[in-house]
């Protein structure tokens, strides 16, 4: 059975660049499974990920020696994973656990493929008794006003220990602080429970309510520095109505979240997200 | 053939209020065939609208008559239409002439129950050469920073004369003042072209590209002296990726917004929208 | 505090209905919360769902009687329920078990207002090792073509011992008997994952590959003997693209099949839904 | 300034083609501005289509001439057309126009690439009194059980004479003989008034109505001699309910039976709908 590689890259666009590229992967054997570019007219930004089988024998290193002169040359921001390596995910969650256990359970069924290596929340574990989480380390960070820069240091040894490729905050209440945001840049994901850019911060559904729209939505996002400003990952609505109280909207607005959220996972860990500056190259699957 | 009213009221909420009214529907024969109702348990507010039949030689005069009573000593606000007087409405657009030529379709197919009794441009009616205007009367009225209080005294003189009920503002590029914004209140729907309360004020489309969401909106309101916060009425959204330049969001736009501003003013006609507050009620067909 | 009720009816349309049963309602004090009205004008039926709640000490049995002399003149079929008394719900899966799963999390967090009294599969416990089911008596009842006689009595002497008022077919995936259907008349829905009338039987996402449809969809309807053709509550249904395999039709279609069940079932426990004729009436929350 | 062209492929799957292409474009100088492949791993087939400019000077001759050798030894399937030629259209109607004033309007305001050589009627002129036909040929061809022989005779003649690429049955509500679908095999695209395969043949919305669906939608796809059966190209739905009597299913399906036609159309004109057996291939903007 021959072995599958994903590579994605961004450089400055010019003639020729699929031409290289796939010449490089085709003078090894590699058949290109899916294929997906995008040339930003605006910006000169060409982006491109190209999903390819290999033959038996072809290793990770093998591929990369064969796309890296090319690449360097196109001066490309690039990577290659191969289907075998699964990114190692933590997801961060609080009270409301709708997020966290629809994650889990994409991950048990196998539709997300990824390693839980762990769940962090600032409640005990015992708020989280009807979700099987036997198998998952999990660590209690009770966050105040004054241990936050402690508990974002063990935070940060946790993502260092399990060697975590992406953090989910699965509805986690806590702003990060900018140092935390920066040092997780571009490998931490959020969902906001509005459609963002409106109703930014606390209680959205009570800010939509106010303001009578009539479809409410979720965001995922990279988290920044800058709350809730960060590139948008996924987005989804369902429509609303003047029935709607703020604890309906919350209740319709899980089924959003939920979903978008676990999109935008998918989407990462499958490698087809790019960013481009404030926002996001997101080839479909 | 029996003849068909519809009585819409707001008031607050007490026991006996459908039981009030619908009682002294019933004493002169009416038979209701679509009733809504909104208790706004936030609020204390309750809404109604009631489509009925009545018997032959039953009037309107005769139907305001019956319920007027109960409707003062609740203190309602309230109104009755019957479906043999159409709403008469008067069209502003710009050079961008989607929305006109949408709502015009719809009311010459029968869609729309309105009597469509004039189009306001800033732009010559030379602009508009492929819409047939030929039976609706046209009124050119340009308006520069100079002539605006006097363009506007014009607009109001055309409001009066033709006796309009409601002024469609069809992707109209004119802010009103609030002095117009003011006299048209409650009568005045505007199409906005992003989903409120996201990206208000000068090219929508552009700041969406800029901020990178997935999805834009158009926004149907009444207007008041406040940009783009009026109740509002209607929305809808499609999802777009990174590849829609401004160009195509304004394309993919233009869809949304016609429909979702016919919408708002189908409802309108039929009596489905009631104030509440800086929101709206909007009763479903 | 006071308690609430919701009655619901059906009877030929006629005029002073609404005024009869809420003078009646009002009499004894009760403040309608939530009126929803249908009359059926190619049917001459009307359709009626009253939500209200009612002074201290007017209990249950002093609704019914002062409801029922007006809804027996009407010959109506009615109903009423108290909101302190919540259906009792038998869930059944089979091997997938994504809508079981989902419908006990939103039990678990009260966003369905009903007591599970037990789960039926035709797969071992084992097969839901992940999912918490502790508290909730579980029953194995394996179908092969010969003892299916034996085991649908074995189901129906559960439903009579757990006093069951709703059973749900969470993607089981065993045809019930013609005689079970119609035993469970009216208290059974099922979840079809398709968007029906399309793709009736067996492996619907296949089919709707073979026929490159752009949506796939789910259905939730009350079973009845005739497989796929029962009254349906609710559908929806998201994009897809040729490049969707049978294998991502199913994996999008599990997000569509589990919001659509509990829709459904939501619906139904509130009392929104009443049959009309082959369809529902579905009054909206 | 540049010229732009697109090629658009299939051929079986094999490792190289990307590269053999491309390199075949990258030494003429071309830049490609969009690449979309399609490997669809259930056939073996591979799919492509490549937007592309190409520098001052370049013919499209030199540009077929440049990619034909390696297309024909892999057995393509292909075709190149420019940005300057647009493709020719006719349109066929019936009563109703709502899909011809739409298509009509999107070409007049350029939003699609299109030269409308003609409109096509089975009613006079008149009926379409309200739309400006001036600058489009006119052909009014009654159909009868006697003559239908003879006019699509005539309709072919005006296929030939006009040299139409593309015809479009905007509602046109006869159904074409099996020998004029084969010869207009691949460029004749119909929008059908449901969400097939629900509801083929006559009056979907009705049958939608009987069945109590809770979505309608419509579906354009290429008109094969098996009615209702042809290639999907795109598809849509809207939410409806109990209220909506078949009435109001149809005055909902007008606007999606416009969008979905206007999608479909927009697709071909840019090459970007590829056959796959009974699907399609479609290639996203």
């Amino acid at each position: 059975m021959s072995t599958a590689f994903t590579l994605k890259f961004a450089c400055d666009d010019r003639p020729g660049i699929v031409s290289r590229v796939t010449t490089g992967l085709a003078a090894i054997g590699c058949n290109i499974q899916e294929a997906s570019h995008f040339n930003d007219q605006l910006t000169g930004r060409f982006f491109c990920r190209l999903a390819f089988t290999v033959p038996a024998g072809v290793t990770e290193t093998t591929v990369r020696e064969n796309v890296s002169d090319g690449l360097t040359q196109l001066a490309a921001t690039w990577s290659v994973t191969g289907d075998r390596s699964r990114m190692r995910v933590l997801i961060m969650a609080s009270k409301l656990d709708h997020c966290l256990a629809d994650l889990l359970y994409r991950w048990r069924i196998g539709e997300l493929p990824m390693d839980v290596v762990g769940v962090v929340s600032n409640h005990p574990r015992e708020v989280y008794q009807h979700i099987d989480l036997s198998d998952v380390p999990f660590h209690h960070l009770p966050v105040t006003k004054e241990n936050k820069p402690e508990q974002e240091a063990k935070l940060l040894a946790i993502v260092d220990e399990y060697e975590v490729d992406l953090v989910v905050l699965a509805r986690y209440m806590q702003i990060l602080s900018d140092e935390l945001s920066a040092s997780l840049a571009g490998r931490c994901i959020n969902i906001h429970h509005s459609f963002l850019p409106g109703f930014k911060g606390a209680k959205p559904y009570h800010q939509a309510y106010e303001r009578g729209v009539k479809l409410i939505g979720a965001t995922a996002h990279y988290v920044t520095g800058d709350l809730d400003e960060g590139p948008i990952i996924a987005q989804d609505v369902e429509p609303v109505t003047h029935r709607d109280t703020p604890e309906q909207l919350v209740r319709k607005g899980r089924d959003i979240e939920r979903r978008v959220l676990a999109r935008a996972v998918r989407h990462h860990l499958e490698s087809r997200v790019l960013l481009n500056g404030r926002t996001t190259v997101v080839f479909p699957d």
